[in-house]
């Protein structure tokens, strides 16, 4: 396969949030790029701008002006905020497109399966069934009074009333006629409900990258419904110290970061609704896990001191707020529940983790790691727990890397030599469009193994080519001529450098919470991997590759969404609710960043 | 002065929220109509067009169309929304005129006086001061945590914290340096503020028509300012029965209804602040009173049920709300205290007016009397208390009468017959305009005196015109020579019954109270009369057209606004909020519409 002529003009264009990167020539409209990097972009009227299926929203860059039928298809508002349909868009500079979701044919791997365990119930808000007197001129009490008496009656002697239930509940009352299910948190009356309704919860996991909600009857404890989305988010940048300084720059930046957040979650919501067909109104509980920045998104907390150091929460205790305060639009009496944040960077989703894993009761000593673009580290030996957090960067996830894309179909995430030959596993199963995370880790461990690189990442003089298996740019996984857009996938030296910087921090994390209690990693019983990456991981590769201490494979777990079952778990029993504050007072937060041995430990991790 | 020409078109413009009605012939321009009626309407430019001084709004009916100059001067918006400049604009109809109050020279009279009593200050909200350790890498708690810590030792235990709250409170540590007052609500904190701040309150009553509000010092409990206001529901009905039905139609109305009213407060609350040049975040408390329309209105409440039979409020206990809520523009951490209502008709205001006046320790029987478009009415005898409510409508207001106005200068308020001729005073001491109610009431007393009455109300055959104090309209208070706009301002047939009608629905309700408890009249050792109307009042009057029953003149008292007087001293003593709550259990609440005499009180009191 030729090289493209070099006179000619390229621009690279990155498309978001799927975190694929490529080089086009100019000239190219954007829907011909977007297939050129394997993304399945939508697009009924085959390019011939006639439908809007292939809408995309430029984030930064210059292109072509927008034509009429882009016009007439999209709006002037729309134009003005950079969308545009992908096929009559032409790139005159490097790009940053965002590709909302409804635009994509395949949908990424999202995590919403993680494991489901039996939980006890016992949910914050329980059913009560009461029957009321009608109003008449001989009994003019108010409607409110007449429930307070109705709830005496039942047993509930000084009955509660937010402001949001007291607007909205005397049009249910009469619907109803009087005789209703009343949805109680503890004193407080949530929602006025029909006698045989479900009384529902949803549980929410706010990752960086992606969202996922659970939508949890909390009478008998079963999942209806659960459902990724992407964290709209990403579009104002891949990582939270990016997004914390574009909320930074504004008011209007800040609102904006927020209101897209409780935007998606709303539509998530919706979506469960409408796939169940029951009403939002009949959601009377929410638990909202998340790290520290998405967690003071969510609530619009300040930001900015998370930001610069001491990197600082806002608020680190467990609360619960008014939905309706938030804009969440479920029950407008209902309350949200969010667990407590460790520390700025080790958030309430990770107490979730240490709840859904029953952290009090798995053999100790026992590591758990949470890995993302921040890796939150635990330490559980005897009745102590200690934490940190690593800024591991987005490599694992796929940005960063020469052909790196997130865990999306077409996404090498396995590579073997098998007979001197090698093999690519993709996601789907589909032919490889670019390389994630895992599969990064996977090539370099093999790279290791094969003794095509050395220990400080440096690619060796392979005689001869070794069959071809390196080109200009690197190690080939798939030559340019399987890959049919005509570029090979390759894992480049820079590749191997970002895996080194990322292992290197979350290795540095592990021995310095092993040195703080004296434990040797071998004594290590139990080593739990949480996270969509880790879902996918190869232990054995991150072993090879120094990520993870040399103990017998038996000994870790991984475990998908442990986040989001927390967040279930929570949802559905008070017990769970307590184990989460107890498990939050009793954490030793470890700065990395002011330990002493700290450097020393990253800089010798560096080494594959 | 001659009669217009009968044939030339005429048109009944109807101007609000000032309540003054004029005819005009065709041809005129709403700037000379407001002027031929006597109200200051401000033109800077002299009525050419070229400012925007004498700015209204079309409410209903048809005018000419907008001028390019009106176009450019307001807007096309607001063009749309029915604003225009008086002096361009010619009825092609009976109009319904909008006068915003900066398109008034000179203000309305409203009621914002009252009597002020010492209060023992006890208020909700008081002030702790406190030093905060600043985070460090070496103590990176949060800043809830932080504050936390520093309450504890300060002897709060456990602390509270709204959301609200929480979203402001950290740039404000940091912008004070960590040595902050902080304004408490029990254990809950409201706001953070600079070490020297005043702590202030407002307290708030909303009338059906005007709005007052006294912004108070709740550490020596000082009325730092007060500053009254026109309601503007008045654009959607004068009456709050006119306002539900409004409210009723559709959702957006609603919505409208409620936010005209908050930002009238916030308007408010506003000059208020800029007056005394305080910052808004410096109020940490707040009460509200008003009937049970606008307590619901204020608050978002359904009103629907209160507009139709049995006339229920959705709630009547005593509320503390989160400010934020409902939009009132104060510290974003503060609280809204509204006392109890007593039923659909009896609001929070009346509770406030019972509170004011001490109604433990006036001398008993006690009459108290609020008179306004509604009538609330209690009765007070041993430790009984009874109230009830009757729809006096909007006359002793000025509305429904031939010449009438509400208080406003330039409103008849007194009338008196000296040495066979006819004096009246008004409010201002400017020329005559129009008649307010007490002008009409007093006038209607001064023609039974001189026999120009029958009981019944009708107009005795005066012989030879007395002296020219008849005309074909009525009895002429003021000859058309001397109003300077061409028109005799008199006393109608259609008066005398509006007055009729409106004592007789007050003195069934005073004699059905008397008769519940088996007092006569004479016995009552007490009568209160509050309100506006109350105040300028001519008791004697009063009696003579039987709106009060005959005691001596010294049992009466005539107090102010009551209402925003008890407001005042609910935001300085919780003592105070302890006597509300206990009057609100204590009351009895009569229903007249059931009630068996009520219909044959009401006919027999329609006698003068």
């Amino acid at each position: 396969m030729p090289e493209a002529d070099s006179m000619q003009k390229r621009f690279e264009i990155d498309f978001e949030p799927i975190g694929r990167r490529i080089d086009v020539d100019s000239g190219a409209n954007l829907l011909d790029a977007a297939r050129e990097a394997g993304i399945d972009l939508a697009s009924l009227c085959g390019g011939s701008g006639l439908c809007d299926s292939c809408r995309i929203q430029i984030m930064t860059g210059e292109v072509s002006p927008a034509t009429a039928g882009e016009i007439a298809a999209l709006g002037e508002r729309a134009i003005r905020k950079g969308e545009r349909l992908a096929c009559q868009t032409i790139p005159l500079s490097d790009l940053k497109v965002h590709i909302p979701p409804e635009s994509l044919t395949s949908p990424q791997r999202l995590q919403v399966e993680g494991m489901e365990l039996d939980v006890p119930l016992n949910p914050a808000v329980v059913s009560l069934d009461v029957d009321l007197d009608p109003p008449s001129l001989m009994d003019v009490r108010s409607d409110l009074s007449r429930l307070q008496a109705a709830l005496v009656q039942a047993g509930v002697p000084s009955p509660i009333f937010s402001l949001p239930f007291l607007q909205s509940f005397c049009s249910m009352l009469r619907e109803l006629n009087w005789s209703v299910r009343l949805a109680m948190r503890g004193e407080e009356v949530i929602a006025v409900l029909p006698r045989d309704a479900q009384l529902l919860g949803v549980a929410i996991d706010i990752g960086t990258t992606k969202v996922a909600a659970y939508l949890v009857d909390l009478l008998d404890g079963t999942t209806v419904a659960k459902k990724g989305a992407m964290n709209p988010q990403v579009a104002f940048g891949e990582d939270v110290v990016s997004r914390i300084a574009f909320a930074n720059k504004s008011v209007e930046n800040r609102v904006e970061l927020q209101s897209v957040l409780i935007e998606a979650i709303n539509t998530l919501i919706l979506s469960l609704c409408e796939e169940t067909d029951v009403d939002q109104g009949g959601i009377v509980d929410a638990v909202v896990v998340g790290n520290t920045a998405m967690h003071h998104a969510f609530l619009k907390l300040p930001l900015k001191q998370l930001g610069e150091s001491p990197y600082v929460p806002a608020v680190s205790d467990s609360l619960v707020v008014p939905a309706l305060d938030i804009g969440l639009e479920i029950a407008s009496g209902a309350k949200v529940y969010l667990p407590a944040n460790i520390a700025g960077y080790v958030g309430a989703d990770h107490i979730a983790v240490l709840v859904s894993l029953g952290i009090e009761h798995v053999d100790k000593p026992a590591l758990v790691v949470d890995i993302g673009t921040n890796t939150e580290i635990s330490l559980a030996i005897g009745d102590r727990l200690l934490s940190c957090s690593c800024a591991s960067g987005p490599a694992f996830e796929g940005a960063h890397i020469h052909d790196g894309m997130r865990a999306a179909p077409g996404a090498i995430e396995r590579v073997r030599m098998i007979e001197g030959e090698l093999h690519v596993l993709t996601i789907g199963d589909v032919p490889p469009v670019g390389i994630c995370g895992s599969g990064v880790l996977d090539s370099i461990a093999q790279m290791r193994r094969l003794d095509f690189l050395d220990r400080s990442g440096r690619f060796k003089e392979v005689e001869g080519g070794e069959g071809g298996l390196f080109s200009e740019d690197g190690f080939v996984l798939v030559p340019a001529e399987e890959t049919g857009h005509g570029h090979d996938l390759v894992i480049s030296r820079g590749d191997v450098n970002e895996i080194q910087l990322a292992k290197a921090a979350i290795r540095a994390g592990i021995e310095i919470l092993l040195d703080e209690v004296g434990v040797d990693s071998e004594d290590l019983r139990t080593v739990i991997v949480a996270g969509a990456f880790g879902t996918y991981l190869d232990i054995a590769s991150a072993i090879e590759i120094g990520l993870f201490p040399e103990i017998p494979l038996e000994r870790f777990r991984q475990v998908g969404n442990a986040a989001g079952e927390g967040a279930r778990q929570l949802l559905l029993s008070n017990k769970h609710r307590g184990r989460a504050e107890q498990i939050a007072d009793r954490v030793e937060y470890i700065e990395l960043t002011v330990h002493d041995r700290f450097t020393e430990e990253y800089l010798q991790r560096m080494f594959l």
